[in-house]
């Protein structure tokens, strides 16, 4: 048995890079960027009006002038029209590009307006203001999106604004998702009374359709041989299989054998934890990468969120993530040793403290108590009281938004 | 110029319910469950033996018997298989029916198998130990998920339990994102020195994606006439519209008459906040709401989130969020009398506090800023001052795990 622990780290020695490929920035949110995105010009590109109001040369209004004469209206996405004199001004829009010979903005709110004439109300006028300058917020060349992150709509933003109409992002890995066990049944149909039905795969699937990965679902029968066959194909097929179940002590759990005889290198079988003490990790020497999780639907599910989740995270480039960290919000005791998983509900309090409640439910059968949580707190093995007002690792599996 | 709060309620009063649909579950994910979701049968479903190893009748035990004839095994999904006598057991499987004439199961790692027997290697036993009871977890018939709640890997894979092959959700509004102004272009087009290219509509799409809300692009040119015919055609079609640009002081910011000249009625025009101030709202008399954001790209981003996305949360159902707060983790000063909101990233600190590290950019045109920030915080308009250690409300537009 290895510790939690050394299990993240025999899987996180195994991150791999995918390489990339390029989508349309419209489809890339969820993806991971693979470059980093720079600036096609200045932004603003131009010396950007930032007040709907009047241009002026600020010389004037130093010198005493107060009222403008309006040469011509200037509108966003118009070419710069320029005053002839100092006395003169241009009626402009927010958006718009500053003239050339004019320096200042003074907004309508501090104007009058006449007959062709803008008068300043205000004493105070700064030389400059309200002007949102060329080059301010990036020069042309800078990054504006550094890459291995994920994309988001502010960064889609970016991209659009840039020109950058498709976005070069880390492909992602081929995943196969495999239940196991002769006890399971298609969602569609009526179980017998010893049977029920396939849940696990489709929670995986779901879970990992946040970083678009497009699982394929299969199902194994309780048979060696059959097993032997379909995984022998899937290890060549994909970059990673996720089973549930069959790696258990029971004498049809058939996955550890026959992974080990399709030449699958074991790297550990049975990690110090409660859920999920039966998982299995072995790669394949082509490469594949076998997580075999234990096939109580609360054990997959904490496997999944807290050992495949971040190798994909990691090969995916957004490894670097900080830990979450949560208070226990009531005591819970755990005596064995093993490090235990407690499915808690996540609340922030008035004082901007992330809470983990205990919700906990009848063992890692029970799937019923998932729909109600929010995360896992990771409670250390060597400990068994655990206070209200501790903090403990967290691994969050909803959002908190 | 309303308050904040009072925007907030003024939209929050407008609250729809767009009635439901039924959708495979598969596809459901990310979608507000419209209906409470029910067991089907008990959960576990029979008595399920939870360990690999023998199920015997603890009565035998308790008389002294410590070796068991093997009578059979049973695989999980297969009928149960009954002793014919106390001294019998029945080797047995993780997730295998309990046959009725045991009561006990003893894992391997407390047995010794020899031919045919199985002899029990400790002295503690309990009676109806490593068995998970038939309805523990749920009786037929109760809630397994509520109403009203975002549908989550957990919630397709309770539904695949038991098997809701379709899911009831609540109905999404169709909504039209708009953008104004005639400095805007394509996106794979070079722009004009000055012409910015789109960008804001890309953005609220995007996250409006969170929600499967899949949002119809448009663009209104800076003329009235063209403006009115399409909002015309918009306020039939479209259960909400969210504009952008064209709201402000300027002179070709036509959507507010635009709007009402359509017979929109505005319910608050301008917003005591930074940014987003000339933030307008309305509604048509056939029930479309009009979103009129201002179009500085940070002003549309914060107003989407503050606004927009409450109102579709609750409109969905999901209104009964709790109220986020952060840590301010800098000194912060903002002098004028609007609630500002603030660009922050969030961290969580290893005491479980939610800190937000402000990330000031260059004012409400500065998008570059946004693709490093996570979350607004909202200070409130009545304070200047704002220390760190202080807690304020929070906005997160990117998740936080």
């Amino acid at each position: 048995m290895i510790s939690v622990e050394d299990a993240e780290a025999v899987i996180q020695a195994q991150v791999r890079d995918f390489g990339k490929e390029s989508v349309p920035f419209e489809q890339a949110l969820g993806r991971v960027l693979a470059e980093d995105l720079k600036a096609d010009r200045d932004l603003p590109p131009y010396n950007r009006v930032a007040m709907d109001g009047v241009a002026i040369s600020y010389h004037a209004f130093e010198k005493g002038l107060h009222t403008f004469q309006i040469r011509a209206t200037q509108a966003a996405g118009e070419a710069p029209v320029d005053i002839q004199t100092e006395e003169e001004c241009i009626e402009i829009m927010t958006g718009a590009v500053l003239p050339p010979s004019t320096d200042t903005v003074i907004r309508y709110e501090d104007l009058s307006i006449g007959e062709g004439t803008a008068t300043v109300l205000v004493e105070q006028v700064k030389k400059g203001q309200n002007i949102h300058r060329q080059g301010k917020d990036k020069q042309q060349g800078d990054v504006v999106a550094q890459a291995n992150q994920l994309v988001t709509p502010a960064l889609i933003s970016m991209a659009a604004s840039v020109g950058a109409t498709v976005l070069p992002v880390k492909k992602l890995p081929k995943v196969a998702v495999i239940s196991t066990g002769d006890e399971l049944v298609e969602v569609g149909t009526t179980p017998l009374p010893f049977q029920i039905r396939r849940s696990n795969s489709y929670t995986v699937k779901a879970a990992l359709q946040k970083y678009s990965v497009q699982a394929d679902l299969l199902h194994l029968p309780d048979n060696m041989e059959a097993t032997q066959a379909q995984l022998k194909e899937c290890l060549q097929r994909y970059d990673a299989l996720l089973l549930s179940g069959g790696v258990s002590m029971g004498k049809f759990d058939y996955v550890p054998r026959a992974l080990e005889g399709l030449g699958v290198e074991k790297l550990f079988h049975k990690v110090q934890q409660k859920p999920g003490k039966p998982f299995w990790f072995g790669i394949h020497p082509e490469g594949a990468l076998v997580f075999a999780l234990p096939g109580n639907p609360v054990s997959t599910f904490m496997c999944l969120h807290r050992y495949f989740v971040p190798w994909l995270e990691a090969s995916l480039g957004v490894g670097d993530k900080p830990q979450l960290h949560a208070v226990l919000h009531a005591d819970t005791t755990f005596m064995a040793p093993l490090q235990y998983f407690l499915q808690v509900a996540l609340s922030v309090n008035d004082r901007g403290q992330l809470l983990a409640t205990p919700l906990e439910g009848n063992g890692s059968g029970d799937f019923a108590n998932l729909v109600a949580a929010d995360a896992f707190l990771e409670l250390p093995a060597n400990q068994q009281e655990f206070k209200a007002g501790e903090v403990y690792r967290v691994w969050p599996f909803k959002p908190l938004y």
